[in-house]
């Protein structure tokens, strides 16, 4: 048996080779940016017209000039044009590059326009007011975005002021979500009452979905032959398994002899964590990793995103921030175990809030629709106190 | 000039018709639930075995008896069997059904086993022990997701259960991303020294893509007669139209005219914010909803999160939770307006830490990639200190 932390440095250390495709932007947001991201231009590339109003000589004004005559408009989009004569002025336009000879806008609101004449109504104006200068953001060649940054639609923006139409992000390994038990029937079959249907890889499915990663589904029945014989195919078809099922004590948990048997070295079988105590995992050749998790859907669950995925976003050069979340009520958990507890989460002046969640244990599923993440209780402790915070790991976006 | 709140529920109060579809569950992770989901049996469907080991009657046990000779295995996916004598045991194994006649399961760790004999090595037992009772997780018949529900992994697992393969999702509307100003290209072209590509429309898209919202692109130049024939045109085809750009005090912003001109009744012109001052909002006869933004990559950005993501959730039926985050360092902003600061965040013991992004104003998206999310700082003050927490708008998931 290990702890959790020694579990996941021996998950961390291991690495899966991962590959890269082309995106088209359109489909990019969510994936994980495999290529750096530079400059093309200068970010804004001239000095940008930020109000629309007028722009000046900052000279003529220090002068003493209020009204300006109006010798030409610079609308967005079009060629920069040059204020000829310093003591009148421009129409700007937000967007616009600033006409050459000016070096401050004063806005609409700050004016009085008389036919073609406009009268300052402010008194003070600074060097560069209401502009946008050339290379203020950004200048060319400048590394915008690195590999491993996870795109949000703020990183969209990006890729397209730099004409990324397609983007290079990572590929995420093959991977196989297999569940076990002869208890498990389809989704479209109607249970006989000592059957269940199939539901932990299709939430397994799902969180991986929500990261871009696909997965294909098997299943094995309780039968030594049988498992030894699919889990040889899987390990040549796909590089990552994920197996739920069969890895506890039981008479028909043969899942840890058959990936002995088919090569797979284990690196550690037990996490001193509850739930999900009787998690496996192990290596095989050519980069092959394999997660054995329990069959029970909230352990299923709490490894998923305690262990799997993390590790994961490591391979994509992805850093995690870790997050926290505070008791609203003392929590005893006296085994020595790292205590995985299902919370409801809610802000209270900028604090995140964990309620634990009642509920009827690791095969209670039913229960985590009012579960929004889980908080890491230490095995070292077990009195949790009201208003301690603990590491907590969410499941729900928005 | 409208307040922030006074925008918000304008907005709020207009309503748009939003269909249904119906979704493989493979596919229904991020979707809304357009529909109840009932238990369609008991959860779990029987006195289900939580534990590998051996299931006894409690009364032998308290009648002293520690020794049991094993009279039958059962395993998970059979039949429910009995336990004929009240002295002998069953083995039993994770997830089978609890054998009639037994109450109490004991672990394989709290037993030794002797040929077929189990020698109980623990002192004391209770009724129920490593037992999941049938229905203590729900039970047939119980509600156990209302529509509006955003569809977790977790959710994905409970449709499952009840074998929904597939489920009514919310439609989103059908949207027009609506670009405007003569500067923009196309992401493939190289830009003249005046031109900018194309980004806003990308982010926003992108963040519509987060929820399952898709939408078409167009693009209006500042022409105010081809700007009425375009508008007029995707009033007919879209439910939704958001534009951005084209709605300041500029000469050749034409679109709060060109709107009025083809039907569109503007509910406000201006929000008392920064970034995203010009937004203007108006409805068309048939329930279709405006949206004009201002072209600034920021002003949009804000605009999006803060009132139309939540407009969208609220036709659904979702309930978004208010998030806070708290300054790291005294803001001072003076004007009378709403400010929506751009901060970083980081966890501390179980506070959402806003640091403050310093940057170009609301031209400035490069600047978005330090970028976690907005907070909203109130027009009422102008000094905020290190410390206080204040609502907090995310738009990075994982």
């Amino acid at each position: 048996m290990v702890s959790v932390n020694e579990a996941f440095q021996i998950i961390q250390s291991v690495s899966c080779p991962v590959g890269t495709e082309a995106l088209s932007i359109a489909d990019s947001v969510g994936h994980i940016l495999a290529e750096p991201v530079v400059a093309d231009r200068d970010f804004p590339p001239f000095n940008r017209v930020a109000m629309d109003g007028i722009a000046i000589s900052s000279k003529s004004f220090q002068a003493g000039q209020r009204e300006y005559e109006i010798e030409a408009i610079q609308p967005a989009g079009q060629p920069g044009i040059k204020l000829h004569d310093s003591q009148k002025c421009v129409e700007v336009m937000t967007g616009a590059m600033l006409p050459e000879g000016t070096d401050v806008v004063i806005r609409y609101e700050d004016i009085e326009l008389k036919g073609n004449t406009a009268l300052v109504k402010i008194s003070e104006v600074k060097k560069g007011m209401n502009i946008h200068p050339q290379a203020q953001d950004a200048k060319t060649g400048e590394a915008l975005l690195k590999p491993g940054q996870r795109i949000s639609p703020a990183e969209v923006a990006l890729l397209a002021a730099v004409g990324k139409a397609s983007v290079q992000v990572y590929l995420f390994p093959k991977a196989a979500i297999v569940s076990s038990g002869n208890e498990l029937v389809e989704l479209n079959v109607v249970p006989q009452r000592h059957q269940l249907r199939r539901s932990n890889v299709y939430a397994l499915f799902a969180a991986m979905q929500e990261v871009g990663w696909g997965a294909e589904f098997f299943h094995l029945h309780d039968s030594e032959s049988e498992i030894e014989t699919v889990l040889a195919d899987l390990l040549k078809q796909f590089n990552v398994l994920i197996l739920s099922g069969g890895v506890s004590k039981g008479k028909f948990d043969f899942i840890p002899q058959a990936l002995a048997a088919v090569g797979v070295e284990r690196k550690f079988h037990q996490v001193s964590q509850r739930p999900g105590k009787p998690f496996w995992f192990g290596t095989g050749s050519d980069g092959k990793v394999v997660f054995a998790l329990p069959g029970n859907p909230v352990s299923t669950y709490v490894c998923y995103y305690r262990y799997i995925l993390p590790w994961m976003m490591e391979q994509m050069g992805v850093v995690l921030k870790p997050e926290q979340a505070i008791l609203t009520e003392d929590v005893t958990f006296t085994p020595q175990l790292t205590y995985f507890l299902q919370v409801s989460t809610f802000f209270k002046e900028g604090k995140r809030m964990a309620r634990p969640v009642p509920g009827g244990g690791s095969g209670d599923f039913v229960n985590l629709k009012e579960v929004d993440g889980f908080i890491e209780l230490p095995a070292e402790k077990s009195l949790f106190k009201s208003g301690e915070a603990y590491p907590y790991i969410g499941f729900r976006h928005l």
